[in-house]
């Protein structure tokens, strides 16, 4: 099985010594395909749905958070079964989730030549694309009245981090954070990809039965895109937060949603794009 | 025309003053789609081969570098034509790029039902994929000879930094910059994704007829994975150093290809993974 770090042998080089070069072991973040394949029971082998590149650990979240904020499940209902299974490697990598739909659920297109499927993640977008995920999402979210803090949000990097272990070790590995209102941490998921930790974090939801995740605040380590917006929504999530930049379209979907987005948050310093009526100061 | 970044309005907040809160203007970096048409010549329309989210600006050199790090195109004389072409909103937001190729490369397959390529960006990766990536790259770089200094490599993040105008107004833009081994700037480009910044620098390499990009550094101001590592493998860049962490994967594949991966370049320090024989101390 797979571990979110791995070792490798580096050089380390200090310039601001007369040491040279050493040779030493480093810790990396973990970075691994994980094929996610999905279907409706049946003997057959159900087909490639995606591969993503990730770090390894909470594979049956990403899977799950995937298809939900790719708009494929509504909910926990529409997965009958999810489970790691053997890869075609030897030895076993268990990289490979295999999600198999309630009879209820429509099967999702793949492409039958290649056998893999064209995500939103990859940056199917714009304007026509921000209207789909309108119509898409199941959730409102320009309705949840949940407040936060200033103060509050501004203690949320550091919690964050604090339970961030593998971050310590590599400095390689976003995290993304759910939080109630009052700052403390419900659930925190690591991931090479910060989309990936993002579709974690959901997926653990989902799973939990937790969605819409109303109330919630949901903070990133890195910079807020259009994507992550984007799957935040799909979550219902009333409150993104970003330590880092948001882009312009970052910031247009979520006015667009209702939604708040803070960038920025880093001391006790914040910028509210949108939907500032949530942060109070 | 679309611009590397834009203006919103955003609610200023900072606690470690008594003034609350400051609605200000606010530039963030640009992010918005960009399609990707490819084909032969013909009264036809060529079909939409990707939709990557990007900051505008350097298109030509977006698609260009796309389609070569996929490997779709070999050289610049597979590119009959490549040119910003209305799309469809109103009004012309130059979000589409239309290449035509030469008459002797293979169109690229893409899925007549969805009209979207599925690209390795997306991660269809893992063994198989890195064996892919072996043969498809035209370029050794194992027997690149070139060497550069610890003090040289150590200066580069300053030097992409000065010339990285928007990233000072927005904080949100990841850069990458092609290097002599003398540490001199050969071309910068900035986008909110790195792979979109790799991609524009390779395609300007591509249309200025210079791949492969033997003798040169690339520097990414972020983390390395497997795909930007897998990118200057398809251009032939023998070392490639990031001011952040790289992935195991990343540091693997720069091993398999016999290329330079440095990481954490910061201030006097850095961590080579792979190919330590290149750097000077």
């Amino acid at each position: 099985m797979g571990r979110a770090t791995d070792r490798r042998s580096v050089l380390r080089i200090d310039l601001s010594t007369d040491g040279g070069a050493v040779r030493r072991p480093d810790t990396l973040a973990a970075e691994e395909p994980l094929e996610i394949r999905v279907g409706t029971r049946g003997p057959e082998r159900r087909p490639p749905l995606a591969v993503t590149m990730r770090t390894p650990g909470d594979d049956l979240d990403l899977a799950v958070g995937f298809l939900l904020t790719e708009g494929l499940i509504r909910d926990a209902d529409d997965v009958l079964t999810a489970q790691l299974c053997a890869g075609t490697d030897t030895p076993n990598t268990y990289n490979v989730v295999d999600v198999v739909l309630a009879a209820h659920v429509p099967a999702p297109q793949t492409d039958p030549t290649r056998n893999f499927y064209t995500t939103s993640s990859c940056g199917v977008c714009g304007k026509a694309s921000i209207d789909a995920v309108r119509t898409r999402s199941r959730f409102t979210v320009a309705d949840d009245p949940v407040t936060v803090t200033a103060a509050t949000l501004a203690g949320l990097p550091d919690r964050l981090r604090a339970a961030q272990r593998a971050f310590e070790r590599t400095g390689g590995l976003h995290a993304a954070g759910l939080f109630t209102p009052d700052g403390e941490l419900v659930v925190l998921r690591e991931d090479v990809g910060r989309h990936n930790a993002v579709d974690k974090v959901i997926g653990w939801a989902v799973r939990e039965r937790r969605l819409p995740l109303r109330g919630h605040v949901l903070l990133v380590s890195g910079r807020a895109s259009f994507e992550l917006t984007q799957k935040a929504w799909m979550a219902g999530v009333p409150l993104l937060a970003a330590v880092s930049a948001p882009s312009t379209l970052a910031a247009d979907l979520a006015a667009e949603a209702g939604m708040t987005l803070v960038g920025f948050l880093r001391g006790p310093t914040m910028n509210v794009y949108a939907g500032g009526h949530r942060v109070l100061t």
